[in-house]
């Protein structure tokens, strides 16, 4: 790499500091530069009530950290609750330019990639340690209760194969329960699980349960509020979290704000948008009859789901419940219609509604696009990462039997093509997603490589072992929370939504990769007892098409981590100017020391993990 | 260039049709591709309610408008107020990418610099075809009557040259009036000057005005309400316009609103922010204590800036004064201290004020900064074009010994150095800028190469005749409206910003570039009677680190522009790639078409213009 490129600042607690701050604090912010380089002028914008405000920067003297290069420190003011700033770095080596969240760039770009530091509090620290676990409850797991089945459900066997695509796809009920999950969690502890993440437990008209009939219920089908009582304490019990998952822009057609909204003069009309003009009557997402979009102009709404002592954001997070947070489920869109935009205003009451609760509560958003404007401090405290982390890295390590071929099941790809990238383009689409969030946000984003929602990793990286190793070693490695979806860590296959929600095939461990689980239960460890991994920064300090090198470091660890999508050449690494020394091998390819060298061997896709000291 | 960065889309009519269109409207969207790539997938990714959609292009079969370029179409639905979009492209000799308004990438990107289009109505008419001359009054022009001069004037005669920088700045009276400029207008029509803008006119404690002591009246020592009357019947009179500048920031600490506010239940109170814990005790435009910062929480302010019939926004655009727009000092500031945000509040209520005085009254901003995610279609209807703009035409242009040295007076880089950028990255930076702005925006917004808070043009190109002559060619010929700060078309000089405020020398031609006044004459001339400039689109098709070739086109004409700031090597074009035949020279350089090219010959620092048929 560049030594331009190698000009570095995060929003880590190595460069920023306090790491937590107040309206109107003074806060130090901090720059690494290759000695190499020899600016003469460093300075960082900030710009303030929108107008850019130039703060000179100093030389830091002596050393900092590890390795050799020239740190550079100014100070500016948290003016606003969200302030942006960017680097300055002119003269000597250097020519002139600027670094901003994105980059080093030779020119003067817009604010759109500034570095963004916020005066609105940080995730749980739980949040920030943790390893979540998706759960969608139909497929997961299975007491062996009897419940009496609705007419709507079609019922399969365990073993059985979702139908794919047809009327009942979401109605088929292969029969897990709340129960069932209670029974696995010595399961989900061996794999390193430290968080739970439920797919919603309201009641519904089918299995996928995004079509709520209620929010003040757990589905019967589910085993009642009962069941999830009893989880929320098995799972507390062993130190663990969970999270529920709620639809703040639609419910289902039969929920009972909506059967009860049908006269002109019902309290819960104005919860709707009904409109004789639009194909159903009433505003539906996506047209969907069948989820009838919530609206946020009515006052009395917002109320019940956020502002009042019992709203149903409150009550599910207080006893007998307990529940942790909040994954809301398409955040993106959730109050928006047409020439309507209150998405901000319900981000901002479903925090301030979270928080009220607690401040070991949590709220995620999901965010399949450009989630950056979005996560400004004050709405979701994260989001489900599919532009900076999955969509990337899938496009890296995806099979090329993947790349470059039409799968209509793709609809978030034009013409359902996934383009092949090298590490180079992988990166760069990273940052481009990532540079538009504050720090705080895009590390508390969660890391997922597959969800209830796409094709499994698994089948993307057309069945390799290997290339799923690389993908967990990003996931665990790359700044953010992972996120697996059940059934990953055993190697599951499915190629669209439905195939990838079979049921996990507890009986038959034939198809079980083990050594996958193996691995991921030690990325998952590692990642827990790692302060670098959970609160450290990144530094990408080597990048070819088919590899990368990073170093994540916080002041109390360091972590130098490599992921290749194929076997390559050994990797050298300058182990003076990136302080390696006194090296631990954590996880993966083995490397070895060679005079002023770091030298990765590189025999396969996967990734190796050292502790640097 | 590389065939990939001419594939081309803008906002021109060219492109989009129908321009204007409404909220649920379709809209037809098209992009040209050159030939050799051949892709076989083109598609639109549009962001509707926050979430991507895709919608499919087809070729348009035979050809479209000139030269050889594929072009291909796609309908998208205009579902929200400012919809965003991008063009997906692959396949053939495309390999994989994006084009967004930034130009084309190979890898994802976030919607940062996606296209933009909008359903609030366009800019009056008039504005689009506009030629803007920017006046200081006190420094434009006397009319020779006398004022009684109130004690904080510190009198000079019109050949002073202003003090520089000490308490007294702003208080130098040099007897500028409105009945001066009204002396003025054959030359400001012999200039090709289509429309005035005055910077304020308000009574103030100083010649600048910017500390408004009420918006009810015309400072007397200007000649009062009658002169304001009379150069507004005069200017109208001649089919030009008038444009006020009014500070929706702050007001003066003499305004009658705020000496009224000084006790705790007066009615102008809250109009203001008082705190003891500030330094003056109430809040203040970056601490100036005569400058005292309006607070928008306050409903009355509201009215009566804004939204009471007689609300000064409104009032002096209506008879007898009939002032056709205001230009909005610090609009980006507005309404933004600490944790209030009501920037976008204030923008909204000025344009409602503004439109409901009638559709051919216009609101600018000034933003010298990064104005595009404010220029979003409901507010300001563009911004004085500092960013996409001036700053780097500057940085292409200037002189070396002003470019990397330091002078205290550029506050707005940092360390004060102005950078040297290549032709490249000139339009590296207008295209990070541009992009963030609706097409309707951007080509509404000023084009200055001065202004009354910059240093002169002409100083800043070392006073070069033929530099000065390439930015005045980029001023009328890149989207945008061309703003001309008083003097700058006789080459006037000025270093820093009272020094760009010395009056303008009627008396003393014997430094008056009449030469460049003869080009701006012509160029003004060129630019109103052109279609394309004044509603094309931009294709950029040659550059190189001096030079840079543009074709601005619409349905009724095609311009070929060349702009270089040093003699250069002969320019060669494709002529049939391009279309380029039936060559009419409008202005500067020579060309010749020789066999398929068009050469265009580059003696000197300097631009050429050509109508192709």
């Amino acid at each position: 790499m560049s030594s331009h490129n190698l000009i570095h600042h995060d929003g880590s607690a190595l460069y920023v500091s306090p790491h937590e701050a107040n309206l109107g604090d003074a806060i130090q912010v901090r720059l690494r530069i290759p000695v190499e380089l020899t600016p003469t002028r460093v300075a960082v914008r900030v710009v303030r009530d929108g107008e850019p405000v130039i703060h000179e920067a100093v030389p830091i003297d002596g050393p900092v950290g590890y390795g050799t290069d020239q740190w550079w420190s100014a100070e500016i003011i948290l003016h606003n609750p969200r302030t942006s700033y960017r680097w300055n770095i002119a003269g000597g080596n250097v020519g002139y330019g600027w670094l901003t969240a994105q980059g080093w760039v030779d020119h003067d770009v817009s604010d759109a990639s500034d570095f963004v530091v916020t005066s609105h509090n940080d995730i749980a620290s739980w949040a920030r340690n943790a390893v979540i676990y998706q759960i969608f409850p139909d497929r997961f797991a299975k007491s062996g209760r009897d419940y009496e089945l609705p007419g709507w459900a079609v019922p399969k066997d365990w073993s059985d194969l979702p139908n794919g695509s047809y009327e009942h796809t979401s109605q088929e009920y292969f029969g897990g329960d709340l129960w069932g999950i209670i029974d696995r969690l010595d399961y989900l502890q061996e794999l390193g699980v430290t968080a739970l993440y439920l797919t919603p437990f309201f009641p519904a008209r089918s299995v996928h349960r995004y079509d709520a009939a209620s929010f003040h219920q757990v589905d019967p089908l589910l085993g009642g509020d009962d069941a999830l009582i009893a989880l929320s304490n098995a799972v507390h019990a062993r130190g663990m979290k969970l999270i529920g998952d709620i639809t703040l822009n639609h419910s289902g057609h039969h929920h009972e704000w909506f059967t009860g909204a049908q006269v002109a003069d019902a309290p819960t009309r104005d919860f709707y948008t009904f409109d004789e003009s639009l194909e159903h009557g009433y505003e539906a997402w996506f047209g969907v009859k069948s989820l009838p979009k919530l609206n946020y102009r009515s006052h009395e709404l917002q109320q019940q789901l956020f502002a009042g002592p019992d709203s149903v954001i409150r009550r599910w997070l207080r006893p007998p419940f307990n529940l942790d947070g909040w994954r809301v489920d398409v955040a993106n869109m959730s109050g928006r219609q047409r020439d309507v935009d209150l998405n901000k205003l319900v981000a901002n009451l479903a925090r301030e509604a979270v928080q009220a609760e607690g401040g070991d509560k949590i709220l995620i958003g999901e965010h399949n696009h450009d989630a950056g404007p979005e996560l400004d401090g004050d709405g979701w405290q994260g989001d489900m990462n599919y532009t900076a982390f999955r969509n990337p890295v899938v496009m890296w390590l995806a099979d090329d039997e993947i790349i470059n071929q039409t799968n209509p099941s793709y609809q978030e790809v034009p013409h359902g093509i996934i383009p092949r990238v090298t590490a180079e383009q992988m990166l760069a689409v990273i940052h481009s997603y990532s540079s538009r969030m504050p720090w705080r946000s895009y590390s508390a984003s969660w890391n997922l490589l597959s969800s209830h929602d796409s094709p499994r990793f698994r089948s993307l990286v057309g069945g390799s072992h290997d290339r799923h190793v690389a993908g967990a070693v990003l996931m665990v490695g790359l700044p953010g929370t992972p996120m697996i979806f059940a059934g990953d860590e055993i190697g599951m296959q499915g190629r669209w939504g439905e195939d990838s929600r079979t049921t996990h095939p507890w009986d038959d461990k034939s198809e079980w990769d083990e050594t996958l689980f193996d691995a991921y239960a030690k990325l998952h460890r590692i990642r827990a007892d790692s302060h670098a991994l959970t609160h450290g920064g990144i530094r990408y300090i080597h990048i070819e098409s088919d590899a990368v090198v990073f170093i994540r470091e916080s002041d109390q660890e360091r972590l130098l981590i490599c992921v290749a999508r194929t076997a390559v050449s050994e990797i050298r690494i300058n182990s003076k100017k990136f302080g390696i020394e006194n090296i631990e091998l954590l996880f993966g390819f083995s490397a070895d020391q060679r005079d002023d060298e770091f030298v990765v061997s590189v025999p396969t896709a996967g990734g190796g993990i050292w502790r640097l000291r």
